[in-house]
């Protein structure tokens, strides 16, 4: 099955972004992709950089959007995954991933659970922790263990998605450089951040899909300089072994083939399931053991 | 602080095993290593490619071995973590690491919680899961969350050792290839070795230390020709970033300098500890969630 992740930077408008994630999500299904991952909050700049009201604004079509990505999943006859902006009351918001079978229904949705803030990242301003629960989505394709972002550093997010039975894991995400940073410091950042993505796939025997944006995007309140975006979408196997990988510093599509059917085949040699001491975890429901 | 990971091939015999430990552990504390990690069953070959009971015999001796190590710690002063066959009572054993601080004290024990089987390691025959759970060791040089190979592939293993105050992730291990599986197979297999592993160290914002043993061991009843154990033993970060490796065929005292405060450093800028959704790990205590 041939799956597609799209890795845009921002064009400054919510039109613009559209209209090139339209436009590529077409090229995608002529490529014949099945499948397209979009990258977080793939509508607008990263507002998050700063804490301002105003970008609550950006949530309150989330209706729409549903509507709108619905047509595009049913035009091209493709099953997509969309990361919006969830208005969900006056003043509660969450960051959701819309996913949209190939006839256009609406698959499911799941709400970012793990919530970061860090400078330059202060999601908890703007995302409520999600509600849903770990709960992976069926689609025409198969069972798709949707996550996104901050959640790709949580082993537990990927092993509840396989325990439910999800198939492949999605994660869209933004993450990237401060210039100031050394160049030893990126390389540790952006090795880890694929490394612990690997990992789920490993310990889990699922293929997985993680779709960045890429990039520089300044900080409009000045307080730090911006965001590099660093790209290297990747998909990889059951076995963690890199099947596609896009650059750091460019906009692209990258496809692969995945092929969930060897996700037997690997858990049946390497069965990790079999062995979990389910007896003996009980410490991980504690925040720490002190 | 400065560690040394020892990593060898079988020898022939316990005699010849040991007396390559000791004369390595002498060069490791000359070297200036406060801590020495030793493979998994460095006593003896890997025994586990055959169900066979006369292997029990290499259990026999685990108190006797236990004074033995304990001395080789305090002549050397210097932290030693051993891999020892544990006979506890008549027809019950563990796989057990036994921990000694610089002044000879037995620090603590860990029995191995996930116990594999798969052709050509079937421990399962010879060892029964540990109930001691996943409690780390403390030392005069640190708290040591030890685990033992197989539980390597586990996150919520360094999970739980990380909540309970580990710092610094240790496995002995014993892993390899088949000769009959293709390279490209082969390399999937170690790098997810690897990768696995890093990322307990990211996960937790941890220094890891991996001891694996090298070389080809025949199987004895000749049901498969044997494991050629991978080496590549190594030392990686808090945020997985490698700061040693020894090679896949060669004997070779591997070292590095860790620094546990740097965990704080690591953590406080990724804090993924602070984030955790424990109200909604539950299902991480199921066997499978159908």
């Amino acid at each position: 099955m041939k799956v597609a992740l799209i890795q845009q930077s921002f064009k400054g408008s919510k039109e613009a972004m559209i209209s090139d994630s339209v436009t590529k999500i077409k090229e995608a299904k002529r490529e014949g992709a099945r499948l397209v991952l979009l990258q977080e909050l793939h509508q607008s700049e990263y507002f998050c950089q700063s804490e301002d009201t105003k970008y609550f604004e950006y949530a309150k079509d989330f209706d729409k959007d549903i509507e709108f990505w619905s047509e595009v999943a049913k035009d091209n006859s493709i099953v997509l995954v969309t990361s919006l902006f969830e208005q969900r009351a006056m003043g509660l918001y969450h960051n959701s991933a819309v996913v949209f079978d190939s006839d256009g229904k609406l698959a499911g949705k799941y709400r970012k659970m793990h919530i970061p803030d860090d400078p330059g990242f202060y999601e908890k301003f703007y995302f409520t922790p999600g509600d849903l629960g770990f709960e992976p989505i069926d689609t025409s394709i198969g069972r798709l263990g949707v996550l996104v972002c901050w959640d790709q550093w949580y082993p537990e997010a990927a092993r509840i998605m396989a325990l439910k039975g999800a198939e492949v894991l999605l994660y869209p995400t933004a993450i990237g450089w401060f210039d100031e940073d050394t160049q030893d410091e990126k390389s540790r950042q952006l090795e880890s951040w694929i490394t612990i993505q690997r990992s789920h796939a490993i310990a889990n025997g699922l293929p997985l899909l993680s779709c960045n944006r890429v990039g520089f995007e300044e900080d409009k309140s000045k307080v730090l300089n911006g965001i590099r975006f660093w790209g290297s979408s990747f998909v990889c196997g059951p076995q963690g072994e890199i099947l596609a990988q896009a650059p750091t510093d460019k906009e692209v599509i990258i496809y692969a083939n995945i092929d969930i059917n060897r996700t037997k085949e690997v858990r049946d040699i390497w069965p990790f399931l079999r062995d979990r001491r389910i007896d003996a975890y009980e410490d991980i429901l504690k925040r720490y053991c002190n």
